[in-house]
């Protein structure tokens, strides 16, 4: 099994050396924070302060390096790994795709990388939330790009499925596109949702129930994690933002124009549906040949039809796509 | 105790035949639903299909009227109690007060009306879904305005109380404002974010999560209860829906300028704090004299700081506020 290195130990990082470690991979890491080393080597695992010998060992080792710092200072590792592993396997597991790789491309391009990104999480955070099982059945985005080198692909996939993950193959722009509508746009409104609450005072906060509550969850993030997210893929988020824009400024001029809202919230309760329909689809499995020419589009095509890949071979993956209704 | 009469046998409807059965209240009710007229029979509870008979039993025994049917169907169901119980009790568990009491002074003024709106629910609906414990704890709003009849919200004040619930004093115009900004601010913004959502195909809904999931959980209430509720409280929706534009264009302007969310972001996370601080806030106990000329003004007042009332006397009713931090 490949050995891994992990920079950057917060809940996702965090859960990675522990989900790693308990797949049989040999695993180290690093962070900057003195009071996670300590906390991390009490429980047992190999963590140093020190990027440079966490990632010299990488090269020596041969292992996958992996990225779990977020955003803001994806920077300043990657020029890091451009000297002290110039030649590894590069993953990350920043929520944004496009960004990261253009700075892969200027810092370190020699290194074979494959973006990527876990779709877990909760409302706790650091390396005493960090938990092994965190990512047991989620999905997990891995870019097969055009310029995805396929063997560093393989290699990254099945670090991604020991640790129980599903894999998504998917391009850094639809991926992209596809967070700003479902992870990104949320917390903006979230955030617009509870300001525009508060201000109804008092009266307006003893009355919230559970559709505010809801409504407004992942406002309680931590503002610098949400804003590193969101700010990370501005022209996608634009794109979503314009969207939500059109559409309320729609449901307001109906409102205001003959009172109805009806078109608004039967698309809601349609759009709503089809989230669960496609939690519920029968699904048709899929093989996608590894040794084709053109077997990263064949990959990408399974992400944009919402299926995800559960097992590999040598040659072949194999996928579960869900059936359209 | 005091005997009741529901008309409308939804959620809330037999929700509160079953609490206050429960309570040990006579109580009797009224729905068009012959087949919920036969559950609710078989269920041990004196249903029937006319709304007529139920009426004019309840003058007769000088029973709190209880309307809880949709806002669309109040206009028909006014205009059966001023023909058949004309000088009742009258209070409602409408969504929307200010339109509900227009209605009421139209057909009926001879009533003594006192608006009502229980904070409570769930996904299901119907006769099928309703509980004797649904009140329990929650908020239950009592309109204070400047005709209501003392006499006549104590009655029902105390019916309230025997559910299980608290009550929130407070004036139909401050209600209105309110939920608009609380629930159904929070039902049009879920409908935009699923239908943003679900534009962005299936790779978009592979990869929803929990931000999600929970910003579009109320997309999946039935249209049209979601419609009676949003469209009948159309004036301080639009303000609602005016303040959310202004802040959701803000930041769609900051993001597209300087590339930053976090005034967003950051009011966002102090107003979600805000919610968790009113919930667990030190509260003071407040006393209201119910025999004070401005009785009626001390008790919406308890609204508007947020706080709600928790027993009555003849002459007394105990609240508590929420302290300021």
């Amino acid at each position: 099994m490949t050995a891994v290195c992990v920079i950057g130990t917060g809940l996702i990082g965090g859960s990675l050396l522990r989900a790693a470690a308990a797949a049989g991979h040999e695993v180290w890491g690093a962070t900057t924070s003195e009071q996670e080393v300590a906390q991390a080597r009490q429980d047992g695992f190999d963590l140093v302060t020190s990027t440079e010998d966490a990632l010299t060992r990488a090269a020596g080792a041969g292992a996958v390096v992996v990225i779990a710092v977020p955003f803001p200072a994806v920077d300043a590792v990657l020029r890091q790994v451009a000297e002290h592993a110039p030649g590894c396997t590069l993953t990350d597991v920043v929520s944004v795709k496009g960004p990261v790789s253009e700075l892969v491309f200027r810092h370190t391009p020699t290194t074979r990388y494959v973006g990527g990104h876990p779709m877990a999480g909760k409302s706790a955070s650091g390396w005493s939330a960090a938990t092994p099982d965190l990512f047991q059945g989620a999905p997990w985005v891995l870019t097969t790009d055009e310029d995805t080198d396929l063997p560093a692909w393989r290699e990254v996939a099945d670090l991604v499925l020991s640790l129980g993950a599903h894999i998504v193959p998917t391009t850094a722009t639809e991926h992209d596109a596809a967070v700003a509508r479902i992870s990104h746009l949320p917390h903006v409104l979230a955030a617009v949702l509870a300001a525009a609450g508060a201000d109804g005072g008092p009266l307006a906060l003893a009355l919230a129930a559970g559709s505010f509550s809801d409504g407004t969850r992942v406002a309680a993030t931590r503002p610098d994690l949400t804003l590193a997210m969101c700010e990370a893929n501005r022209p996608a988020l634009l794109a979503a933002l314009d969207d939500a824009l059109g559409r309320l400024g729609a449901a307001r001029g109906a409102l205001a124009s003959t009172g109805a809202l009806r078109a608004t919230v039967t698309q809601g309760h349609e759009a709503r549906k089809s989230l669960d329909h496609h939690r519920t689809a029968p699904q048709a499995q899929v093989q996608v040949d590894l040794t084709a020419p053109n077997a990263l589009e064949e990959l990408a095509l399974i992400g944009t039809q919402g299926g995800h890949i559960t097992a590999l071979t040598d040659t072949t993956a194999t996928a579960t796509v869900p059936l359209e209704s």
